[in-house]
């Protein structure tokens, strides 16, 4: 069968918009408040498995989940002001409590350093009690005056699982900012996702941080999509705020932070990178139905009973194995339209039972991503979805990674980095003397943003820009 | 050992309050927004262990979690005149965006009827898709301006366990609040909290519903407190939003619904039905910790590290058996510290190991409810621990249901009535002839609260206020 991806890389934000909707995942667009979607329950299944992922590698590595309140008050907001000015005109203001005008307004939250740090300074008073590894998943809010996406580009941001820690030194901070990153990769290596990462350019880095650290993947239209961030915020908010903890000398310190997040847009990732015309090709680790089964009809009512029985007990042979299955029994659509269905909500494998099947004791195993498919013995089942499933999840993230690295190119001079970016998208990497001014300078030629530097330096040849020899290479593109 | 129950009986609300912020569980009354805690992590375990329980219990009854957005247009809330009159004086607005004023002002959700009926108009279009059942965990915000108290009435609720449904006739609707009742109530069975189920007052059911079942429980103080409500919502919302289905003959007609909730106050109550002076007395199925292990250190330090080596068998074994424990191995505690800390934590089973235990290849297990414990050997460990925490989970059950019993009594007139409640608080229930009049003259004489009649009439001597025969009882209560 052939696999037609047309839609899917040539008119990806039409493919997007369709599979959201019609896949019943992401209701966007409908209800009145600019930015803001509907988890619809099949959408709400893949964001509730992503969202156990992370909360399984956070908790894992000593990470305490919290919760803190949506409202904080302008004066507390306002207490670190490097912070606050990257935010300010981003901020949804409650003013009004029923009728009344409330004595203070209050922030519904952009990000949680400032109110964090407040309880911190509460909780933390000294190094015996440090590290400590705090994080939360909660909606933050963004007035947004660029064009909003679905997911992408959102006000109200539902899952935004941000992490805070304090730490008694510099390094020890920056030890955390590496965690993060390394448990980041690892969750997207789960998941099938590319990624590379990168350090900010100055810049471009989070309001009050030291230094931030991205991880950035690349859209099937060929835009750069940061997908991960992960911040030293230094001393800058425990001095705004003069939080102090003892150290063992007996002496006072203003403790080190960290502050990193994952947002919605994991799970738009996650429905995009693997795709065709079809709809969505979830990986099977998150998928809501790692499978579903599909009776076909036989010739008799007779028959079709038998057939129905069978496709009952395939479906609890593979429940009680602990895989997440459904049985599509619904008599007022044909095969053909449950296949159409369920390809495009991306479910990975689909079983096919009908007379064939019933008579020889096997089953007919289909994969969504090749649509290859394979008669396997009932005895056999569970064995072979394993199989499958694991080769299935092997070769999407083999795909994916594949597809990425042909769209990461470097390049000698800013024209053909332009051509490239500006032709089919990706990302650029060219070489770079360190200095910011040159940097600004290639945001300015190649009219497309920086998302900064590998961590370990590349240099190779001479700067773009002042052609002083390069200290590292910076990877630019075509950014969401 | 004798167990004091001194402060948690009669100073109920200074040991909630010790209780909760000793115990690391919900920080509040710091964070600068008046009406909003901050969820621990020792609490937040308390908090998803809960969430869990109720999730599953309305998943395996065919509800779809979703997510809807927490802003809702002005506009939008008003589109049902009764219900947002219930709630306008509570409503939280968000007037500002950055520096720019909202062309549309919003409401952040005092709850989610108006955004989720215009969704489900969308959604539903005919009769074969009914009934349908969504429900999300959300916050919800409420201005209150009487006095907030943790958990109990607070400004942002942040545990808002709210389900709506769709059905074709009033019928089914009616079905789906029994089903609600019965899930709650299956739901407070499994953590032994007691109830009663009342059918609210015409006077205080729930803006825009035509009529309101409630669960109530009695808190250690004599006050009752409301822990679940389900309503009946008719055509209220469907109609004032013009939002009809198809019926089988053809014809459209606007679907009924209901809604039903649960809020933070179940997990106020389970930390505060089952309690002493050492803190409170958490049941097994919710307990972040269901043991905590607490080695007793040797007389040499060889022996203590063997004994500590011990203390972590028994982890391994209590954890590979899918126990949730954990080892207190700190070393700058006492183990009469640890039992302080663990007890005031509420956690059920306390294993102590030292010396003698190491030698006789046993374990001691106290119980946190008596403070009772007994030897038992390390083979017979599962077994031992799974007896004694079912004794332990039905203990508590029986001893909270016992105090609820105690102070619920029937009185056959309005003074009685009174002194009861004036002087040790509880339920009364007094014979009532149906009319709304009277319920609301007996609100007045007895400055109480009247929370309803129990579904199955018990009619029971003379309306305490009119004198005609009684159709029902009704129940009053002091409430929070």
């Amino acid at each position: 069968m052939k696999i037609s991806r047309e839609k899917w890389s040539s008119n990806f934000s039409e493919w997007f918009d369709w599979v959201i909707s019609q896949a019943e995942i992401y209701d966007y667009g409908r209800y009145p408040v600019k930015g803001s979607g509907v988890w619809m329950p099949y959408g709400f299944k893949i964001r509730q498995n992503v969202t156990n992922l992370i909360r399984k590698l956070l908790d894992d590595t000593g990470h305490e989940e919290v919760l803190f309140p949506l409202l904080i008050p302008e004066g507390l907001l306002k207490k670190e002001g490097e912070h606050i000015k990257g935010f300010e005109k981003e901020v949804f203001w409650v003013t009004h409590g029923g009728e009344e005008e409330l004595e203070e307004k209050f922030a519904l939250r952009p990000t949680s350093e400032v109110a964090i740090t407040l309880m911190e300074s509460l909780w933390i008073k000294g190094y015996t009690q440090l590290p400590r590894k705090f994080y939360q998943i909660v909606s933050v809010f963004r007035y947004e005056t660029k064009a909003t996406r679905p997911m992408i580009r959102v006000r109200e941001l539902t899952t935004f699982k941000e992490a805070h820690t304090v730490h008694e030194t510099f390094e020890d901070a920056a030890k955390q900012v590496d965690e993060a990153v390394e448990i980041y990769s690892r969750f997207f290596d789960i998941l099938g996702i590319p990624y590379l990462i990168s350090r900010r350019p100055e810049w471009d880095k989070f309001a009050g941080a030291e230094y931030t650290i991205a991880l950035d993947t690349i859209m099937p239209d060929g835009r750069a999509l940061q997908i991960g961030t992960a911040h030293h915020l230094g001393q800058h908010f425990t001095k705004a705020m003069d939080y102090k903890v003892q150290r063992a000398d007996g002496s006072h310190v203003h403790p080190h932070q960290t502050s990193y997040g994952i947002s919605d847009r994991v799970i738009a990732t996650l429905i995009s990178i693997n795709g065709d015309d079809h709809g969505p090709i979830l990986p099977p680790v998150v998928a809501p139905f790692e499978a579903v089964i599909i009776p076909i009809p036989g010739k008799t009512d007779e028959d079709t009973e038998k057939i129905n029985r069978y496709a009952g007990e395939i479906e609890s042979t593979l429940k009680t194995n602990g895989i997440r299955v459904t049985l599509d029994a619904s008599e007022d659509k044909t095969p053909g339209e449950k296949y159409y269905i369920w390809e495009l909500k991306g479910v990975p494998i689909r079983i096919e039972v009908g007379t064939r099947e019933l008579n020889a004791g096997t089953v007919f195993l289909k994969r969504r991503d090749t649509l290859e498919g394979k008669a396997v013995k009932k005895d056999d089942l569970i064995k072979e979805f394993r199989n499958l499933e694991d080769q299935i999840s092997a070769d999407l993230r083999k795909r994916a990674w594949e597809q990425f690295r042909e769209r990461v190119k470097r390049f000698q001079n800013l024209d053909e980095a332009k051509k490239f970016l500006d032709n089919r998208g990706g990302i650029a990497e060219v070489p770079w003397c360190g200095q910011d001014s040159c940097g600004l300078k290639i945001e300015e030629e190649v009219q497309a943003r920086v998302l900064g530097a590998p961590l370990k330096p590349e240099p190779s040849g001479n700067c773009v820009v002042c052609g002083k020899p390069s200290t590292n290479i910076l990877r630019i593109a075509k950014t969401y």
